[in-house]
């Protein structure tokens, strides 16, 4: 509260963010991908995901978790399914590579899956998936994190925040995406508002002794709470089988374990899942028949499309600039300089 | 509250069913495979899917709207896609043939999709996708309804109560369902409470005014709000485009508009997906690994599995009988004579 801020260009956020990651080890390409998601983030008004991210990408570098140089392979191993591994690199390099792949695999088989591993994921789901959808595909992602969460009726973390995202296409080539994690508040969020001084709503989280709290602070040596008691338990249930088992990648539970805690991304898997809608039966009529749709939705009263306020801040951010706290600006200068 | 009560078997609510089925137009094939859904929610608990429901789909013969001799068509309209036509009839024969299908499918692709159309689905989905996974393969199945739901923000029914089931392969043979509507609570439970006269939980509808209410019979009147505020809602949004738009099938206000209105269930998709856990990168270690993942979220205090309940109730009922309201019963027992 009352921080002092900056204002500075979408650009700049990512020429900074690149020169960091560079100096850090990333190279160019590595660099030029992260940097990417961290100004989309801002772009987007998205700041959990943006330039505060940045400590937690170097920290990867300089421990050595991350390899800054990473290139991800690809390959088919079944008709409809795509290994993508991002060899020890961060995340979006990899989700990148599994996109190109994917979206014409999709539009071949009907519908195709990437499993991504041994990524480090850092960024949020909506990135991913959003570009997919712009191309004409249906896309949904999901991936597992750090224990945050405590499993319904559970008094400890055990389950990650565990997002899950999916995109659906607009006529004009925009995308309508939800991007939420199974937390009834991400993990980002919680720590954005303890380092912002702000109080959370009733029902967030439980601290250390398993007692509710609005305390940020006590949330983060507590648990969150799932969003919506059992059933978001059950969505970040399925999160962590679909983005752990399944791929062949850690749970929540073991990533934690086998982390370093340099307070970078662990290692773990994304799982991604794309479809051609125009496959599906109905290749002439489906997008109008959702145009529709979600025309009727968004005249209810009350109701905002999910994506809504990300699209009027990417508006208002074009025209103000980005705002950043001065003191986080100037860590990201100094780490670019 | 004091109903009085009668106690039977699962085979003979099976018997019953199909027999009262059968005097109201359904042919044998579709007669037995309702009779063995309304059956198995006997069996398992789930008094809100079972014989309950009879009256409706006894009402969908009578008027007309549902073919009781329709037999389901399987195409494979792409590589990774099945679609099966309904053909006007009860869900279960079309699920059964798109599960037929989908299964050797899933294992030859890696992952596969079936869009099930032109179907009256009026059963528990986690019937449907059980056998899925209990022949090693993930699978997640999903449908809209009629509008039930106000989206978050709104104060009119809008999204039907548009459950997704998850299911997960068990060591053993058995399998891990999660089966949840994106409703505070499902509406047939809301209806069985107005029916039994209980009150609601907080947080579950708003009446007719748009306020919120305690009172079943309100809430049938005004709308059931999604779990988990904005979460949830973005849950009924992805059910309402994947087993809508993306397969050509009503959206849940679609549905009600064309529908007679004759308590029956209306005309609609159902989005199937089965993915085979062997194709994806670690056939060897998979199961296992959910397993022991499985394990020590069960041994977390508090917790309890997705499913144990029904879990629990089908072994309580297999020796102790089904419990059924005598009315109902009767009712049924009278359709069938």
């Amino acid at each position: 509260m009352g921080e002092e801020k900056i204002r500075t260009s979408v650009a700049e956020v990512h020429r900074v963010v690149a020169a960091a990651l560079g100096r850090a080890g990333c190279d160019g390409a590595n660099a030029d991908s992260v940097a990417a998601v961290v100004a989309a983030a801002e772009r987007d008004g998205c700041a959990s995901h943006g330039v505060f991210r940045l400590a937690g990408y170097l920290a990867a570098l300089r421990s050595g978790k991350v390899d800054g140089a990473a290139r991800p392979s690809v390959a088919r191993i079944a008709p409809g399914v795509l290994r993508v591994d991002a060899r020890s690199g961060f995340a979006p390099l990899a989700i990148g590579a599994a996109r190109e792949a994917l979206a014409p695999l999709a539009r071949e088989q009907g519908l195709a899956a990437a499993a991504v591993v041994n990524a480090h994921h850092f960024s949020a789901l909506w990135a991913d998936v959003e570009p997919l959808a712009e191309a004409g595909l249906v896309a949904i992602a999901m991936t597992s994190y750090m224990p945050a969460v405590a499993p319904a009726g559970a008094r400890v973390p055990f389950f990650g925040t565990n997002p899950m995202a999916f995109a659906w296409p607009r006529a004009g080539g925009t995308a309508l995406v939800v991007d939420q994690a199974s937390a009834a508040m991400a993990r980002g969020e919680v720590t954005l508002a303890a380092r912002e001084g702000r109080s959370l709503p009733p029902g967030t989280g439980i601290d250390a002794a398993g007692q509710p709290t609005t305390d940020p602070a006590a949330v983060l040596k507590g648990a969150l709470l799932p969003f919506g008691g059992h059933k978001g338990s059950g969505i970040a249930l399925m999160v962590e089988l679909l983005a752990g088992a399944l791929i062949g990648q850690s749970f929540s539970v073991e990533a934690a374990e086998r982390d370093n805690k340099d307070g970078g991304p662990p290692s773990g898997g994304v799982f991604m899942l794309a479809l051609d809608p125009a496959r599906f039966g109905d290749a002439e009529g489906w997008l109008d028949h959702g145009e529709s749709f979600l025309a009727r939705l968004a005249a209810l009263d009350g109701v905002r499309l999910p994506g809504d306020r990300r699209a009027a801040n990417r508006r208002r951010i074009a025209i103000e600039g980005v705002e950043l706290p001065a003191k986080l600006w100037a860590e990201a200068l100094e780490a670019a300089a």
